[in-house]
């Protein structure tokens, strides 16, 4: 080989070696650039690592759930599913469909783990108010307003803004503003609190918990009625209504009416949306927009001041407001919803919902002895109730079905017949 | 150049480059093994970019907090510091001592960053329930066990553990209790709650909201005293008392004494612990404990089990439980207090307390107008208290001390004059 062929070899050689070394350099300065991470480093991993463990499509787990001797953390198996990874499932299983956990959402949060996870730092707002002093973050309270602007589903202009646990503490704060606030207080007897039946149970246990001078459950708006005279009352409409999906209107009306809505189920997920609601009093949750039920949080739009102020002084002697890590955790949910085109969530939900109600139409429509009650398409499409039908009527609806291992909630518990019952299609 | 020489030349150039690129691969895969994070990195990347603004050691600045119209998070300052960087302090600002805002312990939590923080993943326990059905984490609950086994300041075996929103929702949630069993509903008359002067406004506040036909605030126990007939009677029992410091014991005896003992500041950090109690209902919250008033988080011991079984059912019905967020940022605290040797929050939360005792002691030894009360030191190294003695008394303490830009809290707050003022100095 003569010197110069020699020199070519040696120098394509170290021209490759220097090449590879260049990129190899940019790579480890490209990864130093984006992995600065320091102290977020071990809560980052820990989650991942518990997030990886297979629980075969049937369940999940959790950082603070149980762990085996070795520390491993075990899987919390969905129904009807056990065994260490939930891969064994368990013949002739009981389905309950009692409990409404709305855990049909999980998969999208799934889908959506970049985005919608938050790092709590250990020093994260621990004083008791935020810096205007209120127990409310501004941007939350920006984001509600931007959420019912994007959807239509209310209007909050000129209205105020509060936070509780869940719409449940909200409930009661309403019942205690309002039996507190103008006509009422003047009144010697105390303000009737009333639903129309079927509604949700805990209107009734909740206003007799506390055994108040101030308020009373009275039963079915019906007691009322046509009682104009008496203008010393509360009413609960739930639109759409719990358990039986109607969009429920006031029934007691008049100067002194007041009314507490509670639009849990107002989302186009759940419900066609006609128009924005424009009501004095209206309450939402978290569990049923995004499916955070565990999140315990709710919000109330309030009309009048007065109003507002007694509900915030409830929350304040009450709880003294709603954790700061579940705000900041609220607020990074809605920024997912309010994301692009500001549509994902609901198609996601309402694809899931539309297929299940599809299923559970398509099953009780091979049966004598069970009907869903109908209701009108252009209204609503979805709705969670099953209805004995003639020919065959069965006294208590709740039992044949808990024979057949399906565990629904009686019609009681909703102020109506156990021929009734609710079955929920948003659990896992 | 000889062949050889250039031959060894070119070999020395290579060999030196292959090298190089031998230990770029070797860094490179083990940064790969090491920074294997996927869909936490987004939210780990924001917290450390938030974090890292620099707020001159004077604020802090939040993931939730406003940002500036670029988007940067802007800096919340602590009292009597402005400006975008909290560089700026404020002449003659007003010093709020009023609020009791445990900030004290934020730098502990800065220092412990790393074994801190929490990453909550989007599906982070959506359910309403865990999975035994329970709405208290066991993780959670076994920790609170140990907390106390490790401190000596309370008994919890055979005792029952809930979760409230801070100790706030607790004490309602006992008075109900305590009023709806055993000896107090056969009564016709409403169950008197009485605490012995001076005492924490919400006691008063609080079982006065929502006016109760089965229980009525009846101020100073000193009214029930001697009164050894009328065993209808809740006393709250708080030890060491806020305002005044004292290791109060229960007033009222009796066969039938029904006792709420509210041990919030019962930690080392705030006075010695002679011995742990061992009550039948005791109060604790993490804001006391961590510092971390904005959780919203305090638990229950309770002896008897139709008791804990009354307040768990008001929990349900008010708020059905404590968000999962915050239960699993409890647990996460709890473990930092609970490692190494179990005492370094502790020691460093009393040596700040104790700095700041001393600093308060000697500007105000130098006053003949203030003075503060004074405590057997045996008994308590921490009191919050300042007294207008001889030989000037002061009608209105508060009022003297705001005119020199400095907030209290009134004695009338507690139950007793106004020639008595709260000082905190957990504040920032």
């Amino acid at each position: 080989m003569d010197k110069s062929s020699m020199n070519l070899k040696w120098a394509v050689c170290l021209s490759v070696s220097v090449i590879v070394n260049l990129i190899c350099l940019v790579l480890i300065i490209c990864s130093k650039h984006t992995e600065k991470l320091s102290w977020t480093r071990e809560a980052a991993t820990t989650a991942e690592n518990v997030a990886s463990i297979s629980c075969s499509g049937h369940g999940r787990a959790y950082l603070d759930g149980l762990v085996t001797e070795n520390g491993r953390p075990i899987c919390e198996c969905n129904a009807c599913f056990t065994g260490p990874d939930c891969s064994v499932f368990i013949p002739n299983c009981v389905v309950d469909a009692d409990s409404g956990n709305p855990m049909f959402l999980e998969p999208f949060w799934k889908q959506n783990a970049g985005s919608s996870a938050i790092m709590v730092a250990g020093w994260h707002r621990m004083g008791y108010e935020f810096e205007d002093g209120s127990l409310i973050s501004k941007q939350l309270e920006t984001a509600i307003h931007k959420l019912h602007g994007t959807v239509g589903n209310a209007n909050t202009s000129n209205k105020y803004i509060l936070f509780g646990a869940g719409s449940t503490q909200l409930l009661n704060a309403a019942v205690y503003a309002l039996s507190h606030t103008a006509y009422s207080s003047s009144s010697l007897s105390p303000t009737k609190v009333v639903a129309s039946s079927p509604y949700y149970p805990v209107y009734k246990s909740q206003t007799e918990l506390l055994d108040s001078k101030k308020y009373k459950f009275s039963g079915d708006t019906s007691s009322l009625k046509n009682k104009s005279s008496d203008n010393n009352f509360i009413e609960f409409v739930t639109c759409p209504n719990n358990p039986d999906g109607h969009l429920n209107k006031a029934v007691l009306q008049g100067k002194f009416a007041r009314h507490v809505y509670d639009l849990a189920y107002y989302w186009p997920h759940y419900t066609p949306i006609p128009a924005p609601m424009d009501e004095d009093l209206m309450l939402f949750t978290l569990s049923k927009l995004t499916g955070h039920a565990g999140s315990r949080f709710g919000w109330a739009i309030v009309k009048d001041k007065a109003v507002y102020e007694r509900m915030v002084e409830y929350i304040d002697l009450n709880t003294y407001g709603v954790p700061r890590e579940t705000q900041l955790r609220a607020l990074k949910l809605l920024n997912v919803v309010l994301q692009g085109d500001k549509r994902v969530m609901f198609r996601f939900a309402h694809t899931t919902m539309k297929s299940r109600w599809e299923k559970l139409t398509e099953i009780l429509s091979t049966s004598k002895r069970f009907s869903i009650e109908q209701l009108p398409l252009q209204h609503c499409t979805f709705s969670k109730q099953v209805r004995a039908p003639s020919p065959e009527e069965d006294k208590d609806c709740y039992n044949v079905l808990r024979a057949a291992n399906i565990i629904g909630r009686k019609g009681a518990a909703f102020g109506v017949e156990n021929r009734y019952v609710r079955l929920s299609v948003v659990n896992s």
